[in-house]
């Protein structure tokens, strides 16, 4: 069986997806055949590591007549089988949680968030699309949507509870933005999505080429 | 001078995010000392790779006699200057905007929103917390508050524009929101998150899983 990097999302991966955005625009911008130094000078790797990711995943291309573009955008969407609608659902209506249920960006790519959760009875009552429920309806819902994965974005203190009860109601995905390392059973993806480390990161980066630089 | 990996954040640096999170989780619970495949089981990696990622971040421990708890999480705020505060802006006062400008989590690190900017003279308004401005003033805002890195939370379609905005003003790093790979100069840091990406690899993982079990 494969190991699935459970803790942090390959980096050959992310680069997947920044190929097709870069695939998307130059798309737009009328072209259709490229090779793999184009894609490779755009999105700033290296052509090697452009076609090594292929092969990765599988994405097959003529190298002597270069790729074609739609081909490629959708050889990539076939990976993440976007033709196929994928229900979500989302615990926890705070800031981040509502600008997420707000969020066009994955209706676009046919991820769908069927339900919202939350413990407060004042936010079960809010009327601004997705609905709010409380946690008792979780697997419930869960279950007449075929929901396997979960979008949790609750306050730290209440993260493993509430994983755990995702976990019991047979999550098998979980996109985690609480700045917390949940403990989940080895068959549950997490993915870490924690917003002060992305911020973090820029600022180490930036420092380490101004001490590089000499300033 | 060091590579800067623009397009995608090393694993090893998110891994020392999660060795950090982990070790303040530890110390709460009382542990003092702690070996690295005690914190390589926490977090799901194997003792190398931790040892790997201290050495390669410098962070020095006494291996016979175990590692310091308090002295490892001192020295992995040291790297991102925790001491310091940080100061940053943020462009785009939409939903996502809106939850990250309330977002507590980078105070806590000394991570300081001093500034928001909207086009949206209706958002720039709002009285809640931290002033909207107007983008003529992202110029002036900067060199007041010695900004080197900004948030970007605008709509796809004007993404490019106010990051060449904030290149002409001198910004040295980006995270940026919208879906879209940005064109900057080379010494310009971008951290794409594109939240559809990250959820959309959990589906991958999820169904890949699935697909190796045989469902």
């Amino acid at each position: 069986m494969k190991k699935i990097t459970k803790y942090v999302i390959k980096n050959s991966l992310r680069r997947i997806f920044l190929y097709h955005s870069c695939l998307v625009r130059l798309k737009i911008m009328g072209v259709e055949k490229l090779y793999s130094y184009t894609l490779a000078y755009e999105t700033g790797v290296t052509s090697d590591q452009v076609r090594k990711d292929f092969s990765e995943f599988r994405i097959k291309g003529n190298r002597k007549g270069g790729y074609n573009v739609n081909t490629l955008i959708r050889n990539i969407e076939e990976i993440f089988s976007r033709n196929r609608v994928h229900n979500i659902v989302l615990i926890g209506m705070g800031n981040i949680g509502q600008a997420l249920a707000k969020y066009a960006g994955f209706e676009q790519r046919n991820m769908n968030i069927v339900a919202t959760f939350d413990i407060d009875p004042f936010k079960q009552k809010m009327r601004s699309g997705i609905p709010v429920y409380s946690m008792d309806r979780l697997q419930e819902i869960m279950d007449r949507f075929r929901v396997s994965v979960a979008i949790l974005a609750v306050p730290e203190v209440s993260a493993q509870q509430v994983c755990d009860e995702l976990v019991r109601s047979g999550i098998q995905g979980i996109v985690n933005f609480a700045p917390i390392f949940l403990k989940v059973p080895p068959e549950v993806v997490v993915n870490n999505v924690n917003l002060g480390d992305e911020l973090e990161s820029v600022f180490y980066y930036v420092n380490d080429s101004l001490k590089v630089i000499g300033l």
